[in-house]
């Protein structure tokens, strides 16, 4: 069993590849190699079984194609241009994000062993006119680049999948929180960074009203739904391989107050609260009502509460601030 | 005001080309100049300004870039390989359905005047795992790769207006029924020519049981809808440039009969039924059950009963048989 993740130097990709080295099977099957993609070559990991690095840029057809050579039969495809970035650079987002991900479902299917793929998707795919109660049969009409992209990516798992090329699955994930490591290009960012700044003993500034609501889920909790997706078998998915993932829905004040009841006044006190209309324009556009009943049916699951959040943080991913 | 009709040669393009010859005019302005373009040049058309005619493949980029000098104010992207050549020739149907379709809208948006662009898609992309009544918020899950690709070109022509970079509507077709000339690789091809070689004194095989229901619309109202999708101010269409077309469910045993209506007995007579399991494989995922209120709203019609095609084809495209 050989793995690949495509992704693999990012905070998901890392945190899958700790906990399949931790676990050394997938689906029962022991993992021989994993192979670790990204823009740049991603940090090591130790792991019971041998681990190689691979800087590869996806959307060159031919450096993808290479990079499938290692003959994966699992691959989770995490790798983006986030939200904020392929707003801002519409070009670069179809060129990672569009033909990236056709790049990397041609690569695999090119390899004619049907491998299973499980491809990040985001509840950015929904949006504008649409229902307020968003159920697994709500269309998409994404209000970014990013999440139309994102779309495309899930039509084409889909139909690949049907095709017989490739064993896909597609969750789409909530906003992930609270993430370790910098603030990044994602519009989403600050709805870690609000919480993780604070808790390292930084400010951190919020863009949003404290009555923004969110859908989202926990570090812990996507990396554990992402691996029970490759696991769970094919024909369980029906005829659409793309899905939300469980989340849970609490508004920014809400939120701020879980932080509060697990750590104290202190970290929400470096909080500022400056409205940003550039980040407004694109948030505001999605949509926290999601009912997963095809994830909850497939087994997969959210977190209790936002105090599990706060708390998985100072577990796993707190670091010493730098000062 | 400079129109052009990618797909110009087929029996809609060339429909269209024939109304606005005989109109003159599109959204008010008059007509100077038509561009027909099709993957071989397509027929001439009378008409009261310039009409020009191009072979291009739109699969070639430098070839579609090269069409698009000649400045179009409105667009009808109507090109497409067809539902059962995209099943059986996979890749034939992502080069023309998705890159085609591409290189069009990146064409027109690097014109830099935000031309219309009407791109017709098809009720192919309903599908799968949704409810049996499809209202304009039911998600796409298309069963067959043209209807995925169609999918794609409407989220890509949605996010290309969101941006500015195109003025796009997506009206989704009904299919088009009775369609004049020859059968074609679409699986839907017979529920033209069961009507069409019996109307023409020939006989037709019915590749479906009579209740097999269809979601239709007829020539005649295709082309006045599609023109009416140019002329329809851009803040009508909200945060979706795709939406169902009208039209009007009926089995193939409820048109047979408008048809000996309208005929007599003798056409009826001359349909062969022989269940055709490739072309039931297609046609069973798709769906009739479509209520198109946007497209209603949008001042948008259809047909007023099946007898009206019948006699539509009678009036517009009956051929002397060549026996």
């Amino acid at each position: 069993m050989r793995v690949l993740i495509i992704g693999g130097g990012g905070f998901i990709g890392q945190k899958i590849a700790k906990a399949l080295a931790e676990k050394g099977t997938l689906n029962g099957k022991q993992i021989t190699h994993l192979e670790l993609a990204d823009i740049t070559a991603p940090p090591t990991v130790v792991a019971p079984f041998g681990v190689s690095h691979h800087a590869v840029d996806i959307s060159d057809k031919a450096k993808c194609d290479a990079l499938f050579q290692c003959q994966p039969d699992v691959v989770f495809h995490l790798a983006a241009i986030v939200s904020g970035q392929a707003e801002a650079e519409f070009d670069t987002g179809m060129r990672v994000n569009l033909a990236g991900t056709l790049n990397v479902f041609e690569a695999a299917r090119a390899l004619g062993t049907k491998p299973v793929v499980v491809f990040s998707s985001s509840c950015a795919v929904y949006g504008g006119e649409i229902p307020d109660q968003i159920e697994d049969w709500t269309t998409l009409n994404p209000q970014t680049s990013y999440g139309a992209q994102k779309a495309i990516g899930e039509l084409l798992c889909t139909d690949y999948s049907r095709k017989g090329f490739i064993d896909g699955r597609a969750p789409r994930l909530p906003t992930i929180t609270i993430r370790p490591g910098k603030p990044n290009a994602a519009a989403s960012s600050f709805m870690s960074s609000i919480f993780r700044e604070p808790l390292q003993g930084q400010t951190a500034v919020c863009p949003v009203q404290p009555d923004y609501a969110v859908w989202y889920l926990s570090p812990r909790k996507v990396v554990e739904n992402l691996i029970k997706c490759a696991e769970i078998p094919a024909e369980k998915f029906g005829e659409n391989r793309a899905f939300a993932l469980p989340g849970r829905v609490a508004t920014i004040g809400e939120m701020v107050e879980a932080m509060r009841k697990v750590a104290g006044d202190e970290p929400v006190n470096r909080i500022k609260w400056e409205p940003d209309p550039v980040i407004l324009s694109i948030v505001m556009g999605w949509r926290p009502h999601i009912n997963p009943q095809k994830a909850l049916a497939l087994g997969l699951t959210t977190d209790d509460s936002f105090e599990d959040n706060v708390r998985y943080f100072l577990e796993d991913d707190i670091q010493v601030p730098a000062t």
